[in-house]
C-alpha cells in the first residue's frame, strides 16, 4: 500500500524520518506492506514544495535554500489550507500528515491546528510533538474516530521507545493507575553534572555549548517539557482531560549543587520526577525535583537514560527504560506511527 | 465473540487464569469483545472434565478431588486424542487450548505434544510453558500459520510483562541484534541473600522453606530455566533455531558467598545473566553468573525484579523491568494471549 506523506515542519526530526524511510524501504515494504511518496513539504523559513506526483527524497534532503522550486503546484499561504487542499485531492487517497513543527509547549501550537486540519479533512495524522496530545487529546481522538482516520504520536514521550503503543497493543484490559518517570534528558544531564559538584548555572552553560540544552533552556529547566509529557501520558493512558498548565510544576533552576552532591554521597539521587495519578476521580499531575532513595527504580538512571514506571492494576508495575535517546529514535517513533496507520487500513 | 477453552493442566496458573477471566469478564467483553466458555479441563491427578455446553468456573475452582464427575461425555485417555476430539466437534468453532502442564524443561514435554495436537487439528494454542517455544518454535509457528490459527506464549518469559508482543506489535521493521537479562527469580533471590553474606546452601534452603525455590531446585540453580528462556527469546525474536541443551549454561551452585558479598562491597553485583546474540550468522546463547559493574543496567535489580535488555538496530537499547512477579501476572499473560487470538479472528 502506498501512503502519501505531507510533511509539515522540516527540521532535524523530519529530515531524519525521510532518510530513515529510505534506509528501511525494503523492510517496510516486505514486512509492513508500506511504500511511501512525499507529496508536500511545508517549512517555516524555506518555502513549500508540493507535487502530487511525488518529490524525490534525496533532492529534498540536499536542496539548498528554498524548496519552492520543487513545487509543481501553487501552495496556499496557510498551512491548514494547504492540508485541506491536499486532502481534497482525490488522487491522494491515503494521505498522512507528518507534523514536526517547532512547538510552543505552553500553548501546544501550531501543532494542534495542523492535526485538527488534517483529521477534520479526512487525512491521517502522526506527530512527534507533545502539544496535540497534551492540550487536545480528547478532541483530536474523537475527531479521528469520527472521520475513520488515525491519530498517532508515539515519539511524544521517550522518543521511539513504545509507551502509548505498549499500553494500547500489548496490555489489553489493563488500567494504568499511576505513573512516575524521568522523561526530560536535559535536566537529567544537568543533575548528573551537579552530583559531580558542578553548580547549576555552569552545568547548564556547558550543556548549551554541547548542544544538549536549548539556547532558551526554560522549557527544560522550568519543567514545561516534562509537564507536557505528564499531560500527554495522563490524557492518553488515564483519560485525565488535563493540560500542561494544570500540572503542578517546579523546575531545577533553584537547586543547590551541594545538596544534590550530598544526596549522591548518601546513595540517594535527585531527579526531576514527572508523575501522575488518580485521586478521587481527578487526575493529579506533578513535575518536581525529588530526592530518591537508592532502591527507587528511577534513582538508578544515568544522565542519558529516561525511564517510565507504569503502575497497572495488572500486571503490576512495569518499568521501561530508554538508554540511547537520539534523533534517530524520535524519527523511528514516526515510522512506527506510519506502520500503525497501515495496519488500520 | 465466544472463545471455547480447553484447559490442559490445571495447577495454580490455570486456576488463577480461570479466576481472572471471571474477575475481568466485563472488561474483556466490553473492551476486547471476548466471552469465554470452558469446555474441557484435563488434570494430571484429578481426572478430566469435558462438557461442550460449558463447565461452570466456580464449580471447577471449588471441586474437591476428581473432576470426572463434571464430565458430560467420556474423555479419551490420551490428551492429544482429547484435543483432537474437541477440535473435531463442529459445535466448538473457536477452540483455544490453554496449555499449563508441568514442564520437563530439559525436553519441553509434554507441552510440545499438546500444542502440536492443538494446532494440527485447527485449534488455537496458548501456553504459559517455555518448552514449546524453546524446543519447537519454528515447527509450531509454521504449523499454526499453515492452519490459520494462533500460537501464543507471552508468559513464557517475564510472566505477564510483554516481551514477545512488545517486539511483534510495537517495534515494526526492527531487528533484535542481541539480548541480556536476569530472567530467573529464584537465583536472583538467592544471589541477593548471598550478597548479605548467607552461604548458597543456607539461602537455598530458606527459599525452599519460603516456597520461592522448588523442592528440586536444579532447574533454577543449574540454569535450565534461564537456558530455556534464552532459547525461547532467541527462537522467537532472532530466528535462532536453537534448543535449551545448545545454550552454554553454568549455574550458581558453585558460587562462593564471600565472593558475591565482596563484589557487592565494591559496588558490583553478581547476577545470573541470560544472553543471546548472533555471531557469524549463528545464534550464541549463554547462561552464567557474571560480576556486573555498578553502572550496568542489570546490576540495579533487586531480588524480586527481572529485567531484559533488548539491543535493536532501532530504536537502540530498550530495558524492560518486571517489578512484581507473581502468579497473577503469569495468568495475565495467558489473558493477553487470549486477546491476541480474538484480534486475529
Amino acid at each position: 500500500v502506498r501512503l502519501d506523506l505531507a510533511l509539515v515542519g522540516f527540521g532535524n526530526v523530519a529530515r531524519r524520518f525521510v532518510a530513515l524511510l529510505g534506509e528501511r524501504a525494503a523492510r517496510l515494504e516486505a514486512e509492513c506492506g508500506i511504500t511511501t511518496r512525499i507529496v508536500a513539504v511545508r517549512t517555516r523559513r524555506h518555502g513549500t514544495a508540493v507535487d502530487p506526483d511525488g518529490i524525490d527524497p534525496s533532492t529534498l534532503l540536499t536542496a539548498p535554500g528554498s524548496l519552492d522550486g520543487l513545487s509543481a503546484v501553487r501552495a496556499p499561504a496557510s498551512t491548514a489550507d494547504l492540508i485541506r487542499q491536499l486532502a481534497a485531492d482525490s488522487e491522494l487517497r491515503r494521505l498522512v500528515v507528518v507534523e514536526t513543527t517547532v512547538l510552543d509547549v505552553r500553548a501546544g501550537q501550531p501543532a494542534v491546528d495542523h492535526i485538527r486540519a488534517a483529521l477534520s479533512s479526512g487525512a491521517h495524522a502522526i506527530t512527534a510533538n507533545k502539544g496535540p496530545v497534551a492540550f487536545a487529546y480528547r478532541e483530536l481522538d474523537q475527531l479521528a474516530r469520527s472521520r475513520g482516520v488515525l491519530f498517532r504520536f508515539e515519539s511524544a514521550v521517550m522518543d521511539g521507545i513504545p509507551i502509548f503503543n505498549l499500553v494500547r497493543e500489548t496490555l489489553p484490559a489493563v488500567r494504568v493507575i499511576a505513573f512516575r518517570g524521568v522523561v526530560n534528558a536535559t535536566t537529567n544531564h544537568i543533575l548528573s553534572a551537579m552530583e559531580a559538584g558542578e553548580p547549576f548555572e555552569r552545568a547548564l552553560a556547558r550543556m548549551q555549548a554541547e548542544g544538549i540544552a536549548e539556547a532558551d533552556p526554560s522549557l527544560d529547566v522550568d519543567g514545561w517539557d516534562a509537564a507536557a509529557k505528564v499531560a500527554a501520558l495522563g490524557n492518553v493512558l488515564m483519560d485525565a482531560r488535563t493540560t500542561p498548565p494544570r500540572i503542578a510544576r517546579r523546575g531545577i533552576a533553584g537547586l543547590d549543587a551541594s545538596m544534590v552532591q550530598r544526596a549522591r554521597g548518601r546513595g540517594r539521587r535527585v531527579k526531576l520526577v514527572a508523575s501522575g495519578s488518580m485521586a478521587g476521580g481527578r487526575f493529579e499531575g506533578r513535575v518536581e525535583p525529588e530526592e530518591l532513595a537508592g532502591e527507587d527504580p528511577l534513582a538508578r538512571l544515568d544522565g542519558t537514560s529516561n525511564a517510565l514506571l507504569l503502575e497497572t492494576d495488572l500486571p503490576g508495575r512495569l518499568l521501561v527504560t530508554e538508554l540511547d535517546a537520539d534523533l534517530t529514535q524520535t524519527a523511528y517513533g514516526l515510522v512506527s506511527d506510519l506502520v500503525a496507520v497501515r495496519r488500520r487500513l
